[in-house]
């Protein structure tokens, strides 16, 4: 993905005279350089320039086109598909927009609120749908000031449905999608690109498919950025429609909508709403078959595989847009199958990057939050200013505080139930906290058979890089260190390491050895007995809730502990242990014991209180090795502790 | 050097319940954190900090004494000497103030000048002289405010002589010393060090000893941290002196002035203004070796280092004054026998940092000036803010123009003569200009018997780091590659390493192999041939007189070629080549031909000529090897580009 700019002249035979570029000292004083690090030229380029991008290189893509779900819990499950289908590497996602469903307000479920949590919290490139039919002026700019404001940079603008049969042109109203794209450039100047919808068999409301297409020019020459077509059946409709849309002058990239028939149903319903005309070839497979969901899903998949194959094939197409309807199995069969699906693209830095424009230069985050990163930029949201290059340059970080509850803050993915099955129905002590711990490191099921398979602190399975030290984790999590965060030391991998690598290739990564977990009194007091042998080599913090704070920290310096060297660059720090916002994490690592894990037990229950115990008791403590280059010494820390307690 | 503050509390026994210390979240709104890593907690104390920590320490300390110049030639000698002696480790130096010489003025030998030097281009903590007798309130006013603006912390409260005899009090005028750290405190609050000065016999002038010990306390009183005495002959005249203030309250530090003997004449006339009488029993020494100048010296130290263990070892001398008279061999003698000198102290960085508060934060410099630090200081001396932790975060350094001449700017410090000697009294053609590259580097004389101690890009002889690549260096300079700056690659050597180390013990340090040279465009062309092959591998920037700038640096970002690793610590990136300002030094290393060399020789000699011929035909290239664990490429990219042009 990474694409360096090279500034090179060739001066192979001229250079005696002319060869380079001429640039003088002047040109100290004016320099156009970032201020941060380029480590991914993508991350600083707007949607239109990424598919021109995509387009030059011949590298083809796909984007993804969501609605807004209905309840919060659907929300939580859309937020961990678009993590899920973000892994592999659309251009951007969309979302559309109901004005039946109050889109702009600030619900969990509004559509503004969904985008805001694709770009901010998943990190991916967005476009917000927006219609304008039936709807003033002062709404619509407030709709646009708000996607403005909450990072959104991208609006697809529609007409929308008129209300009712006897709907009537405004004068000076929004009556056509080209009002709106008017309003956005008048109001707005370049700040969105502007995505427009195109109709391959011309709008249904259209005095004709000529005059479809002239409404179409319109829209892109009033100043959108590039059109997203209907769904159609056949290649051949997109590809004629194109031509035409050429014909008369439109050359901004057309991308074809590609919808993958994944029911009986869901093929109606759409066909009444976009009346769209299914073909009888299609028609005469589907009838026999349609109460077989598999079959048909099957099915659905073949034709969309091989329509944009031919799509592809034309030379035409560089992008697919899929309509999801918010599942994830056909999508994503069509995609694997088309091969553009790419699991894993190399990572600009080890933690996924917010798509908001400000937090675009963000580059250095605390390591607490590494299983929580929804959690920390929801913290962090109110910031100026992110911290660019090094952590210390941001004076005083002041976390948003936990009372702000938030679809991911301080909740499971995972309903009730299944926590009480993976965590334990009924507490005996201790020890059976000890077991679940236990369990997650190990992927074994707990003693009545379930796989405990999250966490309070870590809502997925267990990060590859930690399997690294599974083992290590396994015994100490027996025995009472509760681990929740850690990483192995590393000295100098390729940057392109499977496991540990980031950033682009020809770089060598780094990692000091970490370890974060809770414990009683009774082992961090050996424990600190302990650790004075290892004085210079490991720094630590130790913190109780009630934040007695016992640290060896130079005066309260962040220490970094995963960085990276790339060629002709500056030294990447992407992540530190911070002393400071330690005490921001710790009221929510604590907080979690009790949100996540005692509440799900009656109140006075003997399980409660072996959590709210253990919540107001144990120690949180963190471990740095600062010898990266030696053998990580803090499993002998540990083995020390516990030898000390003997 | 360093000194980690360490905020551990220990916990052993109480950490149940109240052993750490308690901070709670709120911390993180208001931390005291610095916003640059601490490397060194020196560079952020103030001198009366400084002297109280190694008070506390018991680790011994000494300051040195320098006059003002009275020619330009002997300012550039006295800095010298300030960056020889500096290496021995001083706690400060200090200057003194001549009201007839113009002390406050912008000369290049006033007082205030040499104490900005000292400060800002050798990086000493500097104590400013500064008398009252006989000047009007605006203009000391208008000297501390200049000294202020420069950087200086640190003033002398004296109240030098009065002009004649017929010197009366003025009422509200400065009529002593007290006067003047009144003002100072009164006008500068806290800002200013101020020392004053004590006399082990008593002010010449004062009615009696008890008298001036009573005028001394006025002083403390008024606002001195410290004393610094006048000189004496025996250690129980200190003593007695020191017992006497602390019965009067003084509990100030008190420093011992010392005079080590240098010579015959200079004894008489320091005792004749100073009023002070020499004891019969070194005059009997003395007398008798008047006219040998070696035995009076070797006796004025023998005298001197028993004294300064007399003093030491009373427990109650923690620091030794010395008033050097300007010279380095005594002094120098004294301290290496008292075990007090501290040659190549720890490095806190891998350059050496400028004394001046508003550049003590300054952590990046850019590689070219690595041998010319103080030409760096003094053209970017106007910047109001200094890259802190990252060299982009300084968005367009501009940097001083080449027009502004300077003592140590475009001058050497050796005399025309000497340098034709080392640099060729007549040139014969580009091969002669090889020869003195090739014999700077091997350290053997050139073909008349001189060895070439300095190169106008280098006033100095080779770095001992620069060893390391002796014979890879004079190789290629033989053939034409004229070399001005490199450094080896380094895989995490440890901080404490005699050469390459650099930073607090405990950490590790890198950097990627550098070779900066000039060369022909015959060379560059068959050069830029081979770099096609390293593409990836090595990056370049090749630029002429002109500003004809090829390059192959990523969006004009820097590249950073020495980092540090420390426990406990963000990451330090001392050294990076900055695309930007390798235009600025480009012009000043192109300068440097004309400014030091061609000006050598008469106008159209043909010696003048063959320089002029390179100045405007040859490229200065900078090479980096992004690969540093692996072996150094760029002698096999130097090998390959000889082997195209066979």
């Amino acid at each position: 993905m990474v694409n360096e700019t090279q500034h090179t002249c060739s001066a192979s035979s001229s250079s005696k005279s002319d060869g380079g570029s001429s640039s003088g000292s002047e040109s100290s004083k004016d320099s156009s350089r970032c201020s941060t690090p380029v480590l991914d030229a993508d991350r600083h380029e707007r949607l239109r320039e990424k598919m021109r991008r995509r387009q030059d290189s011949g590298d083809k893509w796909f984007s993804l086109e969501f609605f807004p779900p209905r309840t919060a819990n659907a929300a939580v499950n859309l937020i961990s598909r678009f993590d899920r289908m973000g892994a592999g590497g659309p251009l951007f996602i969309d979302v559309t927009w109901h004005p039946a469903g109050d889109p702009g307000s600030d619900k969990e479920t509004s559509s503004m609120i969904i985008a805001n949590t694709a770009v901010n919290y998943c990190g991916l490139e967005t476009i917000l749908h927006m219609t304008c039919c039936n709807q003033s002026k002062d709404d619509i700019t407030g709709h646009l000031q708000k996607a403005k404001r909450l990072g959104l940079k991208n609006i697809m603008a529609l007409r929308g449905d008129p209300a009712g049969e006897e709907w009537e042109e405004e004068v000076d109203g929004f009556n056509y999608a080209v009002d709106l794209v008017k309003h956005i450039r008048n109001e707005f100047d370049d700040y969105f690109d502007i995505c427009v919808a195109g109709y391959p068999k011309g709008h249904p409301e259209a005095e004709s498919y000529e005059a479809d297409l002239r409404h179409l020019k319109e829209k892109v020459f009033a100043g959108a950025d590039f059109i997203i077509t209907q769904l159609f059946f056949r290649s051949k409709t997109f590809l004629k429609f194109m031509k035409d849309c050429q014909a008369i002058g439109i050359t901004c990239p057309i991308i074809p909508g590609i919808f993958p028939i994944q029911g009986y149903h869901s093929l109606r319903q759409l066909v009444k709403l976009s009346k769209l005309e299914v073909p009888q070839e299609i028609k005469d497979v589907i009838e026999p078959i349609k109460d077989n969901d598999a079959a048909i899903r099957n099915y659905g998949v073949e034709l969309a595989v091989s329509m944009c194959r031919e799509l592809l094939d034309s030379g035409m197409v560089h992008g697919l847009h899929f309509y999801t309807l918010n599942r994830e199995v056909a999508t994503t069969e069509v995609l694997k199958r088309l091969g553009i699906w790419k699991e894993d693209p190399r990572r600009p830095l080890p933690w996924a990057v917010s798509a908001h424009p400000k937090r675009r230069v963000e580059d250095v985050r605390p390591i607490f939050w590494a299983s929580r990163p929804k959690s920390y930029i929801y913290r962090t949201q109110e910031w100026d200013d992110f911290p660019n290059g090094r952590w210390g340059n941001s004076s005083s970080p002041a976390f948003g505080e936990l009372k702000d509850y938030y679809l991911f803050y301080l909740k499971s993915k995972s309903p009730r139930e299944e926590l009480l099955k993976m965590w334990g129905e009924e507490l005996t002590g201790e020890e059976s906290v000890f077991e679940v711990f236990t369990c997650y490191i190990t992927g074994e099921p707990n003693k009545n058979g379930h796989k405990v398979t999250c966490m309070p602190w870590n809502d997925d399975p267990l990060a590859t890089e930690t399997n690294l030290l599974k083992e290590q984790l396994e015994k100490v999590n027996r025995r009472g260190i509760l681990t929740i965060n850690s990483q192995p030391n590393i000295n100098g991998k390729p940057s392109t390491d499977p496991i540990v690598g980031w950033g682009p290739s020809g770089g060598y990564v780094f990692q000091k050895a970490y370890l974060e977990f809770f414990t009683s009194s009774e082992i961090v007091t050996a424990l600190l007995k302990v650790l004075k042998k290892y004085e210079l080599r490991v720094n630590y913090h130790i913190v109780n809730v009630k934040g007695q704070n016992i640290t060896n920290a130079p005066d309260l310096q962040p220490n970094a502990v995963t960085w990276g060297i790339f060629p002709g660059r500056e030294i990447i720090q992407p992540t530190v242990v911070d002393p400071v916002s330690f005490l921001s994490w710790k009221d929510e690592a604590f907080a979690l014991w009790i949100e996540q894990w005692a509440k799900l037990y009656e109140e006075e229950s003997p399980s409660r209180m072996i959590i709210q115990y253990i919540h107001d008791n144990y120690y949180l403590v963190n471990l740095v090795d600062n010898d990266f280059p030696l053998e990580n010494c803090l499993w002998q820390v540990v083995d020390d502790t516990f030898e000390l307690l003997n």
